[in-house]
């Protein structure tokens, strides 16, 4: 990374440049992990990039790839010290999708069962159906080195 | 990666192999990309490392990366084709967090609002907690080339 993209206004630059106040978890030159202030569960640690990019769009690849790095370091620790029986990895693009902080970062949520966050949809969809959502997404693929 | 772990009976792994039917978005030599069968939303895609891999703990940082490299050339072909308002980027780990297929897998969700998947809690949590918490937590990560 060349020069760090920061937004003076976003609440994690500043949690970066030490001006807002943060529960730290792991610094690394590249990602911070730090405790939500607003947990789901015990435990609810949330991992960036320093620099400032909006959402999974926009993080280049290297970043996100540090970014999971530091989420499986943090994981195993939460595992290790929190002990839940499972382990939600989660992260929103879009207010559509609840992201109210437009600085990437990603969710390491303890999870203890229950009924919320279920990513199972109710029924099978039609295969035929499938079929078709299937290559309109791959007509949007950029071409392999795009 | 080496010899790459697969199991029988994993349905991930016979999609892998193509012995089970599968609607393919992406194929490259370390990750595929095909639709949920059970979909949330119309352009739900999951993501897997072709190795065997049970979860976040067990798949190395390399194939963590690639899958995220493959989400996020997925991603922005749901962006370009279904184009919805919200794209939500999940994984789970144990069945306390709503796993059922126990090969690793990152979920692509289209989002359109609604409260279900919030990632938000509802209230702010106790700053001192959320420092005995980070400590506790600190407390069980590696040392840095663990």
């Amino acid at each position: 990374m060349t020069v760090a993209p920061t937004r003076d206004h976003c609440i994690f630059c500043r949690i970066v440049a030490g001006t807002a106040r943060s529960h730290p978890v792991w610094d690394d030159p590249d990602t911070l992990a730090f405790m939500d202030v607003a947990p789901l569960a015990t435990g609810h640690v949330l991992v960036i990039p320093k620099p400032h990019w909006e959402n999974v769009f926009e993080t280049p690849a290297p970043a996100l790839g540090a970014v999971m790095d530091t989420a499986k370091r943090v994981a195993h620790a939460i595992r290790a010290t929190i002990a839940p029986p499972g382990l939600g990895v989660y992260q929103v693009n879009g207010r559509a999708a609840g992201q109210t902080v437009f600085h990437y970062h990603v969710h390491l949520i303890p999870r203890h069962g229950g009924v919320s966050l279920d990513l199972h949809g109710r029924r099978r969809a039609d295969r035929d159906e499938l079929d078709r959502v299937a290559e309109r997404i791959r007509s949007g693929l950029d071409a392999p080195d795009g």
